[in-house]
């Protein structure tokens, strides 16, 4: 694929000015859609890996899995699983069955065609750390999310073409619980036009969410059930349990075409076994009920496969992420993904405290697994810190310039006869002359090369008069100036009058409080 | 392969507590010989990646190269290459025989016969950053290189078996330059047991060099010319042109049996083509002259290839490093080293003026960069900032701790029924229990994950109590307790008194200024 312009705009590539003037980058690379170009690597042998996922299937028959949620159960044992008490056993037939139905190319339709993400296998999709309580940032430190945060989190992920979908972002702590999910899909369909996140967290509230999208998208309720027009996460609880509101959202967001991720999230050594083999079987295990339920209750309804699986520190059991356990495991669960032919998801992250070399290396290196392992989704891809506990304005900028240049590796680059330049410049240039004016450079020059968006180039003496700013400060100045600008990409007016007036109407009739 | 116990003892993954005693990690793992398990990955085409090659093999029967030194171009004559004037025309038969005559793997020998390295395509290689005129560090900031520098980098690197060879490390500036030879041999050989650096500056500094190693090492005249000792970096003068040194190192070193790696280090855009294309095709034609040289003087001597090519940003025509353009030319060389099928060298590094979170994403993409592509070596691995104008203490203590969570990803892992615990963890712990004593965990709790040597997992709240430190205020502590327990594994007493009054005598001599 060739590195050349094409009729996207990257957004977002270059800081402001000081007279607050952003110059346009004239390189043009589509951050859009993006194709996964990286090897596909192995952790475990093919018979290895059918061992675990024959394994996964023994914990289903045998072992069982705790499901809370009656009406659940009694799915189940319709299907022919059998049903004790809280646990089910679901035969192999059943899962068998399930994963035929489960689609393999998913459409997800955001909120202008050119954000649309196609979930399938060899796609690549990033979303921004998730699901935090707290949100830090160099001008005002750590503090528990607010709604104020949840919108300005959002326009910074929204600048970025390389966030593919909004994640469940920051928690807006401030806002009354039974009120929240009005209040955070209000602020997805306004700020932002990617493909917008539910929480499940009981069906009064599922379905507020989904009057919401479908009202201000202005599509139709079969166009609505055609196609995903949001998703949620459902995690396990490992090990071996499914708790009623997770059970509940697959259940819901099936019935009416909604895109369910499937992520048991374990440490190894804690909720799951303390091998790579051994947590990443019962992931999938628990992973393969909760996509089974999904088609159980809806042949054809769109679920991904994923996984979450790092390790604790087994001296103070402190999870750890950007491990090599970590990698590995992402690494078990695309060989897992590949087995069954599901879109699914991973996820970087860092266990570190703030935005330091730690959390740098940290992240990167759990990216690296998941790219490697081909995860269709990478979840927590940038500004994730304290395993999740809080996300970093900072942290989102210097990570979203990893999300950039890989990008570009997804361009790739071309190596024709123009592109050698064997007559344009290798045969221009002199020897020990310099190509700063060969023909092809002249032609190239301000196209070539990605522009970083907070790397900094100036050699050391520059950089110290310039006041020896590390990338987090730089990085700091990014983040402020996209907030200032205020942008809202997918700002209806009249569907915006439409959708308050429908939170008015529903907070009068008080709301909707999270099941549980 | 499994990650299990080994014979070899990994050193140094933990720092030591407030009572100076480092805890020892029951955790074995060997970091000394690692082979890369990651897949190789190809920028272009074998089609296209064929055209480059032809167009280096066009290069050098029609552009010709310029080679400063005589006798190399006298070698060039005889072999039947066309020499008019300082330009030599190299045509592909000599090319093809060179490569045909290059050995395809290298046993080199250290200090130690568990640390030798042998460099064949598969091997991975590590090296810290290297040839810094400045060293840095947070307790005494950034300053010219002197031998004490020189010697407390030793100590860091040789203190981690991650780091497979001993790099040009930092300059001993206030070491005068017709002595430096005989203190940086003699520090290598008395404070490591690796494979050490002789720099090519002239006959009489590489003969004093290879004799000083000799007699340390104890070997005779035909034993060390069967085996490369030590090793020196060749870099071009790009575009098209061999210096009088680089050429006089080639011709010295092959004649001892000694190993040149022969790097062009290329910025795309100033001293080669804008194109990753066109930039690693005349990378790859200079490598093979240099390469041919080194096989005219002594066919099978030994030799690998390499390059060293980044872009500079067109903006201010610095040097950027970690770009996607490195990355891209990291693979298009590694295609590149398979054709002719000889072990290379590529580089990691950073062009950021301290140890920020800018220089950990800048080295980390760089490193995957090389290890996508196959490197034997990757120099510059650790440490290297300011696009080499400085090394850190602390960065080469993060940056190993990502080294060695590489080596831990080729160690591999293993799925076989212990490792997945049907028995011995998933079915012993009920849906919502732990794992902490489960019979699979109390075996392995102690074995089973890499232990850090400066990532921290404690909460927020921990870690604030203790201080608030960040990665590289850690990494501070690491290296000075490396420093001060002042190990020479390297040294033997007779040997070293030897050494020392052949520096003597030497001095008295007048020593040997470089040559150029």
């Amino acid at each position: 694929m060739a590195v050349k312009q094409t009729a996207r705009t990257r957004s977002g590539r270059r800081r402001g000015r000081a007279d607050g003037a952003a110059p346009e980058s004239l390189r043009k690379v589509n951050y859009r859609q993006l194709r996964n170009p990286f090897p596909a690597m192995a952790v475990f042998s093919e018979d290895q890996a059918e061992d675990m996922h024959q394994s996964a299937l023994y914990i289903l028959e045998d072992l069982g899995m705790r499901v809370l949620l009656p009406e659940a159960r009694a799915i189940f044992a319709q299907s022919g699983a059998r049903v004790d008490g809280e646990m089910v056993f679901v035969g192999r037939d059943i899962v068998a069955a399930a994963l035929a139905s489960a689609p393999k190319s998913i459409p997800c339709r955001a909120g202008a065609r050119d954000r649309d993400v196609v979930m399938e296998l060899g796609n690549l999709v990033f979303q921004a750390g998730a699901g935090a309580p707290h949100a830090t940032d160099l001008v005002r430190g750590r503090r528990p999310g607010s709604a104020s945060d949840y919108i300005e989190y959002l326009q910074l992920t929204q600048h970025f073409d390389v966030f593919h979908m909004i994640s469940p972002q920051v928690e807006p702590q401030d806002v009354p619980t039974h009120l929240r999910h009005y209040f955070t899909t209000e602020a997805q369909l306004t700020w932002s036009d990617k493909f917008p996140f539910t929480f499940a967290r009981g069906t009064p509230q599922v379905m507020d969410c989904f009057e919401m999208i479908r009202n201000y998208r202005g599509v139709s309720d079969d166009a609505f059930r055609a196609h995903p027009h949001t998703y949620t996460i459902i995690n396990t609880n490992s090990p071996r349990t499914l708790d009623i509101p997770m059970a509940q959202g697959l259940i819901d967001f099936a019935r009416h075409g909604q895109m369910s991720i499937v992520t048991p999230f374990t440490l190894m050594g804690a909720m799951a076994p303390i091998t790579v083999a051994g947590a990443v079987t019962l992931s999938h295990a628990e992973a393969l009920l909760a996509i089974t339920l999904t088609q159980l209750v809806q042949p054809g309804a769109p679920v991904c496969y994923g996984t979450f699986t790092s390790n604790v520190d087994m001296k103070s059991g402190a999870p750890a992420f950007g491990t090599p356990s970590h990698f590995q495991a992402s690494l078990a669960a695309g060989q897992m993904a590949r087995k069954i032919g599901l879109p699914w998801r991973s996820a970087a992250g860092s266990a570190s405290n703030i935005n330091d070399v730690q959390a740098a290396n940290e992240n990167q290196m759990g990216l690296w697994g998941c790219l490697m392992a081909g995860a269709t989704v990478v979840i927590h891809a940038a500004g994730w810190l304290e395993g999740g506990l809080s996300v970093s304005y900072e942290k989102l900028i210097t990570d979203a310039e990893v999300l950039n240049m890989i990008a570009e590796l997804c361009a790739g680059a071309e190596a024709g006869p123009e592109d050698i330049g064997y007559d344009t410049a290798i045969g221009e240039v002199a020897p020990q002359g310099h190509f700063f004016a060969a023909s092809q450079t002249m032609a190239r020059y301000n196209t070539q090369f990605y522009e970083p968006i907070v790397h900094d180039y100036a050699n050391f003496g520059t950089w110290s008069e310039r006041g020896a700013r590390d990338a987090n400060t730089r990085a700091t100045d990014v983040w402020q100036d996209i907030v200032a600008r205020k942008a809202q990409p997918g700002l209806d007016r009249d569907r915006l009058a439409a959708l308050q007036s429908y939170t008015a109407k529903r907070t009068a009739e008080g709301g909707a409080p999270p099941e549980s």
